[in-house]
């Protein structure tokens, strides 16, 4: 079962229930090599259906989404993303967008002006209505045998990314999706997690020094799984802080809330 | 097909792919009306073991959950949340926090200083990410014949809510999730959504007056559901423009960024 490649334990989790739309969500991997094969006819639009059915915070589906299949287009986004090679190489690049211009437009169209898109609130419920809609979309593709990876690094130079697809401002592209036919020659496999232990609390947050006990454990279990992919062995910890040490460890993205105030997200 | 209630139209849906993963999730409602039966055991487990799987950028991992199933917390939480009295009667609450708490400590005992948690780029990605994992658990737990239904109004008062949970510093309760057994007397629907063709492009973004068209179409459609559903009858536009009219339309969440900073999360 995928829980054991997803935890490398089965401590605390002998009572686990199981369905296939369960054992589904478990068995997901991010995808990083992808054939060039043309994804069938209809996916984009059973993925964007898939999206649409996620929750809708007071229905206000504040996104969008461009779907980018032109190869020399993807080539620019690619680069703009910090040289993914993936996103050159898949069928498909998704740009997901956090879109408060339609409701902007509708109240233009209505004499009215929605002040509530200024506030962080209201980009804050942009960015995880985008997300969960973004999710459906990963749990469908994968149901096609499809593979997927995000690309954060959409917001590495998002102006850039924002003429590129001809964005107008209150539109933000929060990130982007590879979607493809995996490589089935080099498959990609289960990374595993942190465990429940130190993202699950009961009735109120606790955090006790087992946490880095447990973060230590993860460390070496980590360290198996980089060792079976041939990848650097590093510890767990030592990664995330490096990626979250400061300003030159974040790609430019260090730059966003200038940038963001001005494409029209005052956030304030 | 849920496919049909999602849109209340076939038009340009011709192409779409079905898998029972697919089916299941078009067929996704939020539920608001529960039985109190408790939920077999392991349920959160499993419900956590289906986030944790979805993607995490840079496998960074910055969320946690808090599972509440204390009747009385439910109860004060619930008024905290805008008195939204599902969250009493169904059994399970699990409050879904963007954690930068864990990374903070961890980098304390390797003596080092994560700067880059205090810019807004990775605030937004934490809610993205925990956004990804709780869809998994929406996804996962309608598999167990559960429903759900978000709950935004956690921010409405985010400091005591906080308090409520016992949460340090950087963590930051993002959204709640009310979990149970749906009544099967008081079924849930499935909620049209925008046509898409008001939220797929192609290549790039392309605004034409058309969306207007298809917003009232969509008004239309809305109205026939609210009519099935005895709900009061009002224009999708209006009720949208209603909700994001300004700062009193947002229930003490305009304060947001002010709280934000005050907890830790500076948005640099």
């Amino acid at each position: 079962m995928s829980v054991h490649a997803r935890y490398r334990s089965d401590e605390g989790l002998e009572t686990l229930r199981s369905t296939p739309v369960i054992e589904h969500l478990l068995a997901h991997r991010s995808v990083r090599v992808y054939l060039p094969d043309p994804l069938p006819e209809g996916t984009v639009e059973t993925l964007v259906a898939a999206a649409q059915s996620a929750a809708s915070s007071s229905n206000l589906q504040v996104w969008s989404v461009v779907a980018v299949e032109d190869a020399q287009r993807k080539a620019r986004l690619a680069r703009l993303a910090g040289n993914q090679k993936h996103i050159v190489e898949a069928p498909l690049l998704l740009v997901w967008l956090i879109d408060f211009d339609r409701l902007t437009r509708l109240g233009e169209a209505a004499g009215q002006t929605p002040h509530a898109l200024d506030y962080t609130e209201t980009f804050l419920l942009g960015a995880v209505d985008t997300a969960l809609a973004a999710q459906n979309a990963v749990v469908a593709l994968e149901a096609l045998e499809l593979g997927s990876v995000f690309i954060g690094g959409i917001r590495n130079h998002p102006l850039e990314v924002a003429e590129e697809l001809a964005l107008p401002p209150r539109l933000f592209p929060l990130f982007g999706l590879v979607v493809g036919k995996p490589d089935p020659e080099r498959p990609a496999a289960i990374k595993p997690r942190l465990p429940q232990a130190a993202v699950l609390h009961r009735e109120r947050y606790l955090w006790s020094d087992d946490q880095l006990r447990q973060a230590e454990s993860y460390n070496d279990r980590l360290r198996v799984f980089q060792r079976e992919q041939a990848m650097p062995e590093i510890d767990w910890t030592a990664q995330a802080l490096r990626r979250t040490a400061g300003p030159d460890s974040m790609a430019g993205r260090d730059r966003l809330r200038e940038i963001l105030d001005a494409r029209g997200f005052p956030l304030l």
